[in-house]
């Protein structure tokens, strides 16, 4: 199928506000979503941005049964690995179900690691659900390994009253 | 113990250098250490930084036998949620073991908190080694969550050729 990647701007906000609560949907974490597109709006588009978006367009003859033509996203954000030096993180990958298997996800996350790449990182980081074998399978073909079970890396959180509490002096 | 923490500035990678390796040898990975002082130049205090860097240093009287005044750091840069929005991903917290149980570790910790807050941040992300007890134990005294454990995000990782032939088009 034919399909067109690029930089995501400001006016896509609405298309990715929308595919994050799809994806949430997948991942049984809707009660989790506090995004709104004004959020994205900001976050992505001003200076010094908090991510970069990457978009999925088809053409019109093949929108969806509601219209859409913007199928997929990606989006990422320059980080750093003090052993390895610079990195780039894709916080999310996603493309419409309708749509999986024409090879869109691993144009995706090829665009991801171009521009890691070009910018110099040494390597593609990102988190996957374990029991997501599908997505599990894409990546480890890709030739990605698993940190957590080959290394013993946990992902940790802290936010809210204990996020407000270490902060206080 | 009498301390100050402030900023990183380009002066300080000499010694942000020497402490990753002290880090790395504590987490038996100092095969993996690949950053030298100058990426950390280049990488940390350039226009756009990859990270930001935060630094404890003693007075002169209780330098190490080296003459370390220079005792602990942390990294990080900010990153971001598409379900919950702008976060801060503490990428090093490391205090010299001469150094350890006298409220530095917390201190360094707890401002990135606040510059994590101050910028908007909902979340303070970083990793942990599953065995680091130690470490473990301090993070979910502050009320830190363990989101491998809890909700199954394995950390995932795709470098050298396999990062190369993803990026092919």
């Amino acid at each position: 199928m034919e399909f067109t990647i690029r930089a995501a701007n400001v006016d896509d906000c609405k298309d990715i506000e929308r595919m994050i609560m799809e994806l949430a949907e997948c991942e049984k974490a809707i009660d989790e979503v506090k995004i709104t597109k004004r959020d994205l709006e900001q976050d992505g588009f001003s200076k010094n941005p908090f991510f970069h978006g990457i978009i999925v367009e088809v053409p019109e003859r093949h929108k969806t049964k509601e219209g859409h033509t913007k199928v997929g996203y990606a989006l990422y954000f320059f980080s750093y690995s003090s052993f390895k030096g610079r990195a780039v993180f894709m916080e999310d990958l996603y493309v419409m179900p309708e749509f999986r298997g024409k090879g869109i996800g691993k144009a995706l996350m090829s665009k991801v690691a171009q521009l890691g790449l070009a910018a110099g990182c040494q390597q593609l980081n990102f988190t996957v659900l374990d029991w997501n074998k599908p997505s599990l399978d894409f990546y480890f073909s890709q030739g990605c390994t698993d940190i957590t079970a080959e290394k013993g890396y946990h992902y940790m959180c802290c936010k809210g009253e204990a996020l407000e509490h270490l902060a206080q002096p």
